[in-house]
C-alpha cells in the first residue's frame, strides 16, 4: 500500500515555510503501516495541481493533498479537485452549520460571503467536516484509490487526519505492520560508529533496513521493518536490537521513540524524584525551553536564570565579580558557580549551567566564538567540561543545549 | 528559468526528520530570480530517483538534488546519478586531499575506507568542493540543462549554495528580478483583513501576486513581484505597499524581510539604548530563547528567570506569597509583580512576564488550560491582558510568547 502525499502552496515553493505537514503525515501513515512513496510540493496553479493529481494517481493508492482550501483568492484546490473529478460544488448544509456555529463561538467579527463559500462542496467528495476551521477535508474514491484533500493549517490538517482519516483508511485497507526504533547515540562520529557495527549490519535480514541519520553530535540508528506477520517483525527487530546494544552501549542513551533525550531525562528524574533547574547564559533560555515543552515537566524542573549579561550573573546569580576578573566570564569557574548558585537558588538536586560566546562576535564576552563551557551540579559534586563547538550560532547553541544534556544522562542513569 | 528540487533520504517519507533544505534552496534560489515548479522527496531507492531525475529534467532547467551522499550503506545518490548520465566513479586526487584534511583538523578518529571512497567522483560532473563535510557537491550539464547534487547535511548543503551554486547559476543565466515584502499583522483574523482590502486586492498589476499566510494570531500578507526590469518592479512594489499601509495601520507591525517581530523589537531597543528582562512561568524561557537567537541581542537583553515552579516565584522573583493565595498563581496582578520584579532584579528599562497554563493537565496551577496572563513593564508603567490560547501545549505557549511581543512592540514603537 502506497501513498503520495502533495502539498500545495506557493509559501513552500518560495521558501517562505518549511513544510511541517507533509512529515506529520508521513509519520502517522508509517505508523498504520502505509509508506510513502513521494512526497510533492507544488504552487497553487491549476495545470500544475491537475497534473501531480494525474502522476500520483499513477503511482500510489492513497493520495493526500493538504492546501489551497483557504477563503481568499489564492486558493483554488477545491475548484481544481472538483474539475479533476469531472465534479461542480453544492452548498453543503452542515458545513454550513459548522461554519456558522464556529463563528458563533470564536470569531468576534461577522460571517462574510468567502467564508461561507466554503461551504460549497463537491457532490462526488465525502465530507470530512473540520471542527477546528472553515474549510472541510474531502474524500474521493476512484477505481479502487482514495483521493484526500485537507486544509493547509496544520492544527486543523493534524485533528482531520488523526479523528477521520486515519480509522477510515484501517477500515478500508488490511495493512501490514511497519515498526521503527531510532537508537540515540551521543559523542561517536557516523563512520566510526558504521566501522564498529559494519559485521551486524551485514547480517540483518532483508525486511529490515538500517539508516544513519547525524546531527550536531549524535547519530540516530534507525531501524525499519515492515511485514504482514506483526509479531515476527516485532521479534526479529528485538532480536537485532538485543545483538546491537553491546557494541554501542558506550554511546547509547536511549530511544528517539520515547521520546527526545530531555523527555528520557525527565521520566528518569520523576521516577527519582529529584529535581533540575538551569542557569544559562549562551544557550539563553533554550535549554529551559526544550524541557517545558514537554508536559510533566513541572514535577521535576523547577526553573532557570538566564543570565545573559554578565552583569546579571553577579546580580542575579551572585557570582563573585573577581572570579569573572580572575577567570573570565567564558570558564569553568564560572559555569561551575553558576551551576552551584542556580542549585541553591532554586533548592534542586540537579543544575545545569552554561556560559560562551555564540558569535558571530565576541560580544561582552572575551572568549572566542564557539567557547562554551557546561557545568553539571549534582547532589554530591560539581564538574565542567569546555567546548569548541564551531562557528554558526545557532549550531553552537543547539550542540551545547545536546552536550548539557548528554551530561546530565550520564549523572542520572 | 524554473527549477526543481529533489531530496533524498528514507527519513523524510516515514516522517522522520522535517526537509528543512528544501525551504533555504527555494529561498535563495528565488532571490536570484529562479522559480521553484517543484519539490518532490523520495526514498533512497535507485528506480524511483531515475525517475525523479527524468521527469525533473522535463519540467526544469535546473535541478538541484539534496541527500543519500554519506559513506553509509543507505547512501545510493552518487552511483544512481553516474548511471543516469552513463558514467563511471574514479578517485578524485583533489577530494580524498579534502577528505584527508578535514580528518586531521577535525576527527580524531582514523580514516576509514568508506571515507576515502567519497572520493571517487563521476568523470562528466564538476566538483564542488565541500570543506564541511567529506561528500563534495557535483554540477552536471545536459542540453542546456544544469544537475546539482549537493550533501543533504544541511550546513554542507548551505555553504555549497551559498558559495558554490549561486554564484555558478547567477553567471551561466540571464535572471528575471523577483521581489517578496511580506507584511506582518498581528490581532485581526485572514477573512476579515481580506474583506478589508478587497478593493485594493482586485486592483494589483498582473505581475504582483498577494498571499494571504496565517498562524496562531499573526497574519502575514505576502507580495510577490517578478519582472526583468528590476526598477519598475521596485517602484511598483513601493507603490502597492504605500496604498495598503494606511488600510491596515493599527494591525500592521513590520516586514518579515526586516526580520522576526522579536528581531525588529531588539533592534528598536538597541536604537533607543533601552533594555529588557522577562520572567517566564508557563513560556518556559522561549521568549528569551527567541530573543537570544539573534546575534547582537547582548546589547538590550539582559536575562529572564524562568520561574516554572510557583515556589521560584517567591524564592527568586521575590512574589509576595499572599499575593498568590489571594489572587492565584495565574492573575494578573502576579504577571505584574513578576514583571516589576524582574524589571528591577535585572535593572532593566522594560520587562516581559508570562504565567499561565500551558496544559494538557492543570499542573500545579488551578488555571484552566490555555489561560495565560501576560504583563508588560516600562520605565512609567506596568499592565498585563489575560487570554484564552486553547488547549493545545505548543500553540498556547508559541500564541503566548507571539502576543508578549505583540504587546511589547506596541510600547517602543
Amino acid at each position: 500500500m502506497q501513498a503520495e502525499i502533495i502539498t500545495i502552496g506557493d509559501e513552500i515553493l518560495i521558501g517562505q515555510i518549511v513544510d511541517t505537514n507533509s512529515a506529520f503525515i508521513a509519520k502517522v501513515l508509517n505508523k498504520i503501516g502505509i509508506s510513502v512513496y513521494q512526497i510533492t510540493s507544488i504552487q497553487d496553479e491549476k495545470p500544475h495541481i491537475l497534473q501531480a493529481i494525474s502522476e500520483a494517481e499513477n503511482n500510489a493508492d492513497i493520495i493526500i493533498i493538504t492546501g489551497g482550501l483557504g477563503p481568499t483568492k489564492d486558493d483554488i484546490t477545491k475548484t481544481t479537485i472538483a474539475e479533476y473529478f469531472d465534479d461542480v460544488l453544492v452548498q453543503n448544509d452542515s458545513v454550513l452549520k459548522n461554519i456558522e456555529s464556529l463563528w458563533k463561538k470564536h470569531v468576534k467579527q461577522p460571517l462574510t460571503q468567502v467564508n461561507k463559500d466554503q461551504a460549497l462542496m463537491p457532490t462526488k467528495a465525502k465530507t470530512l467536516m473540520n471542527h477546528f476551521g472553515s474549510a472541510p477535508g474531502m474524500w474521493f474514491e476512484k477505481n479502487g484509490k482514495v483521493f484526500i484533500s485537507l486544509p493547509g493549517v496544520p492544527f486543523e490538517m493534524k485533528a482531520l487526519i488523526t479523528n477521520a482519516v486515519i480509522p477510515k483508511l484501517q477500515k478500508q485497507f488490511k495493512l501490514p505492520y511497519i515498526l521503527h526504533k531510532t537508537l540515540l547515540t551521543y559523542g561517536l562520529g557516523e563512520s566510526m560508529l558504521a566501522a564498529r557495527i559494519e559485521d551486524w549490519e551485514d547480517n540483518l535480514p532483508e525486511f529490515i533496513k538500517l539508516a544513519y541519520l547525524p546531527n550536531l553530535g549524535k547519530v540516530r540508528l534507525r531501524l525499519s521493518a515492515k511485514g504482514m506477520d506483526k509479531e515476527r517483525v516485532i521479534a526479529e527487530m528485538d532480536k537485532q536490537i538485543d545483538l546491537l546494544l553491546p557494541q554501542i552501549k558506550d554511546v547509547f542513551v536511549g530511544y528517539e521513540e520515547d521520546g527526545a533525550l530531555e523527555f528520557i531525562i525527565g521520566k528518569q528524574l520523576t521516577v527519582l524524584g529529584k529535581t533540575l533547574a538551569t542557569a544559562e547564559s549562551c544557550t539563553g533560555g533554550k535549554i529551559a525551553e526544550q524541557i517545558t515543552a514537554h508536559s510533566g515537566a513541572s514535577v521535576y524542573f523547577k526553573g532557570s536564570v538566564v543570565s545573559y549579561a554578565t552583569q546579571a550573573k553577579i546580580d542575579v546569580l551572585n557570582i563573585d565579580k573577581r572570579l569573572i576578573e580572575d577567570y573570565s566570564v567564558v570558564s569553568i569557574q564560572v559555569a561551575e558557580a553558576m551551576a552551584t548558585n542556580v542549585q541553591q537558588l532554586f533548592k534542586v538536586d540537579y543544575a545545569i549551567a552554561t556560559t560562551g560566546n555564540a558569535g558571530p562576535t565576541k560580544g561582552d564576552a572575551d572568549a572566542d566564538v564557539g567557547t562554551v563551557c557546561i557545568a553539571i551540579a549534582t547532589p554530591t559534586k560539581v564538574y565542567s567540561r569546555k567546548f569548541q563547538l564551531g562557528n554558526h550560532r545557532a549550531k553552537v547553541i543547539q550542540k551545547a543545549v545536546n552536550k548539557a544534556f548528554e551530561m546530565l544522562q550520564k549523572e542520572i542513569f
